[in-house]
């Protein structure tokens, strides 16, 4: 099916799904799929509509002015998106050693679960070569050492997303901290997988941290990278139960798989179009 | 808020989700909810639609004359329901003599997580009568016996659910198979909790059979009577891990918490107004 | 069954099990149950071990003696308790307003869930008398305030945990931080449900903070109550999935359900004579 | 550590822990770990016992024949294995077509997660091979068709298996029933994945069958093999929810997930030697 997204969120206002989805209707398109909601503490409205093209009156080409358009006609203002199912997105992957992430995500990718293009396998270390050239995906190792030369790598870096024609990035266990500008090229559209449950064990060595303070339950949380290290919106979390019997290392083991399934539930909800962001909070419909 | 919520399943068509919404813009209610879902294998459509009544032009007592002619006039032929907030339901509770689901529906009532009336808890025997009288809940026993007076019995239970105005009937642990005099009264508005992880281990004594079997986990299920035991849809399902350890004492004890919990979530999803049910399955929206 | 359980945790060294089964055996018990862990980290080595006493030769108010001394003759220096079948324990439940946790261990205690008698439940309100009386189950006010008279109540507290003759205390949502002198009086007796997944959340309205964060998870946590708030060993601790549509309420309303269940289990691990504390962990035999 | 694993199981008599761990006491030798469970219903007594073999007085080689003896002398009559740490055990895998558990084992394997070596990976397609040659493992071709060559094509199988020395086989979604010579070489030695929570579902399409049940929770069960289809004694299972939302083939995908989780935590169970089986049950120490 040839399909488009529109992701949409502003005050709550009377008559809004009623006037979308009429925009929808009068220009032939059928409604597949919608998702909405309005928090009602935040008096905030979210959608998430899909429909066919088939039939639909507006070329993909011209449906953004044509949009913003009925908007404008309609005196409604919103922060939105939309999305063409023709257009497949393509994702980059931000590593250092680690490579449960990343094996998940190639697995993922070749087995049809994702539909989205890897654009580039991005490392500070040379070490996953070989999985990525396994998985037939581009890899480029650019790497960054802390001091004066640190601002050119980083510079490197952008420009690999960048000249990858990356849409969003995804850090599968990359171990260090991006500085502003990735952020500015791309808003909420850096995932990180943090491995514990946030905001438990924020920082460094959250296993280690478990571990000390002999807790029931470990867990690993997918969010938003934003300046604050650790603090952006949750997007997914998961659990596993562990108990005394577990060192350090066994919490590393039963890590690797919360880690890995988190961090992929966190991009099919990415593909999927479903996170919204308000406040410092996310909304999936 | 004084709300209306419209249950609305039909096969798919274009444009229903457009129409519906005008219906209630053009009346002056704000919507307040939407959850859709369409199943494209069966190409059904579900929306259950929650609008503000506030400035809202049609009474509530000529809403449903209202919508009916809006559908008439549309053409759209459908099965609809509508379920006004002001309307609280009431809620019959079958039991025998296991207290532990009875005990959590109280509970849960009385602490106004339920927001429905009882109407009656009825009973083929008289142990659960005191703990009804604390709650201060109706109490009535009805013995019913195989045997030549079971129809007689039969149909003053259906007279106490009328005469009780009971809008739906929860068995909580009713040890009775129901005659379909029952089905027809109340037509997918009976919700049973059986004590197996459905359709593992249908029938009686499922514990013993899980133990049997040595699973390592066992499960509830909530689901809608129909004439075939323990066939009907399936509303809600959880689980809890069980080791070998676990006699057939422990798990029936394990089970417990988890029947309460299955059956209490069925029915705030039925209050809810959530559930749709077409062929043999439910769509939670 | 007539049995005992031994609690027995010392620095590791050869032969502990051995030494031990052997001083059962030799005395004509049967091994009913051997439950060992050794924490390789902390060099320390924990043993449950429960007997039959049926045909041992020690009379059961002998056997501390008859133990030590064997324990002394073989140049064991380790922590133990004797707990006999054949005495129950007296459990004293504290509690304020909240309703839920109370219900939850009374139905279970009635149920036969807990092999032990509610000595006393002691409030600083008045409000649960009810609910104690429908279970037959003592119950004593004494308010406590914030000022001079303040430490008079405590006194009174303990004083009617004495003479109730409690054995260990369960804080089923007391909403007061106790004194040093409880502590004194029940050390690693005293259970606290804490309604967050500790350590994330700690202090007040830990369900406010939950919502804030916009974690998709909450939890609970059962600890033994120490002089540093919320920070006392982990007995255990459940959770449950959460979206953006729980509103504050509705993670309450959840949290309820969780809160009970672990402090259900937390009591029954309890009695069990399952937990083991060393540094700030439990080891759950 | 250099240790050895006594797997011991026979009906209930007393003395016997004390007597075993006296073995190993006088003969020099320190417990580490020691599981011990009673069936009370079955009346069998199951033993893991672990002891460091620093300073044990027998040499490993001998010490099958002289634990023989002792329990002869003691007229103990049991089913018991040692397993020593110095040696690997080789692992068989065998696989049809589908790859997530093969890639899952394989990547657990050279993560370090496995305590054992792969002998072969044993195919009946060959579209395997590059992983398998990816991660340097060998991998070896047996197509089998039914008719008339079958037969030798199973024993040419089973050679490939004694010629590798393989010690257990793992059937990480091999699509074949096996002939009953494979039960005979490999008693309680044959793990297989089974695609739905066991004893829901058994047979062929489990996701499709969940699907038109229209279950809320779908899982996964890893089993020995016996010769009866499906019903052999239950390692392991675990679940995940799902809803309408989830046609057939999402099912499939987030089986995916639970199958190979289930499976690898049955090999690290069975290579702990923690899985005692009885009657149709098994018992994890």
């Amino acid at each position: 099916m040839n399909s488009v997204i529109l992701k949409f969120q502003c005050p709550d206002q009377k008559g809004l799904v009623a006037a979308i989805t009429q925009f929808v209707y009068r220009n032939g398109g059928n409604v597949v799929n919608l998702d909405q909601y309005t928090d009602e503490d935040r008096k905030m409205f979210f959608m998430r509509l899909e429909w066919d093209l088939k039939g639909f009156r507006s070329k993909p080409e011209d449906l953004k002015k044509v949009f913003a358009a009925f908007l404008k006609k309609q005196k409604i203002i919103a922060a939105w998106e939309l999305f063409f199912s023709s257009r497949r997105e393509r994702m980059a992957v931000m590593v250092s050693r680690f490579d449960h992430c990343l094996f998940d995500l190639l697995y993922r990718h070749q087995a049809g679960e994702l539909g989205c293009d890897i654009s580039v396998i991005l490392s500070n270390h040379d070490e996953l070569r070989d999985l990525a050239e396994y998985f037939k995906v581009p890899f480029l190792c650019v790497p960054v050492e802390n001091g004066k030369t640190m601002r050119d790598s980083e510079r490197r870096q952008l420009a690999v997303l960048r000249e990858s024609r990356s849409d969003f990035v995804v850090l599968a266990r990359y171990m260090r901290i991006l500085p502003p500008a990735f952020l500015r090229a791309y808003p909420w559209k850096i995932i990180n997988i943090h491995h514990s449950f946030l905001p438990a064990f924020k920082g460094a060595k959250p296993y280690h941290q478990a571990w000390e303070r002999g807790v029931k339950i470990i867990g690993a949380t997918s969010h938003f990278v934003t300046e604050e290290l650790d603090q952006g919106p949750i997007i997914h979390q998961d659990v596993v139960r562990v108990s005394h019997k577990d060192r350090v290392d066994d919490l590393v083991i039963r890590g690797r798989d919360i880690e890995r399934q988190v961090l992929a539930e966190a991009v099919k909800l990415y593909l999927g179009k479903r996170i919204f962001v308000h406040g410092n909070k996310t909304y999936i419909l």
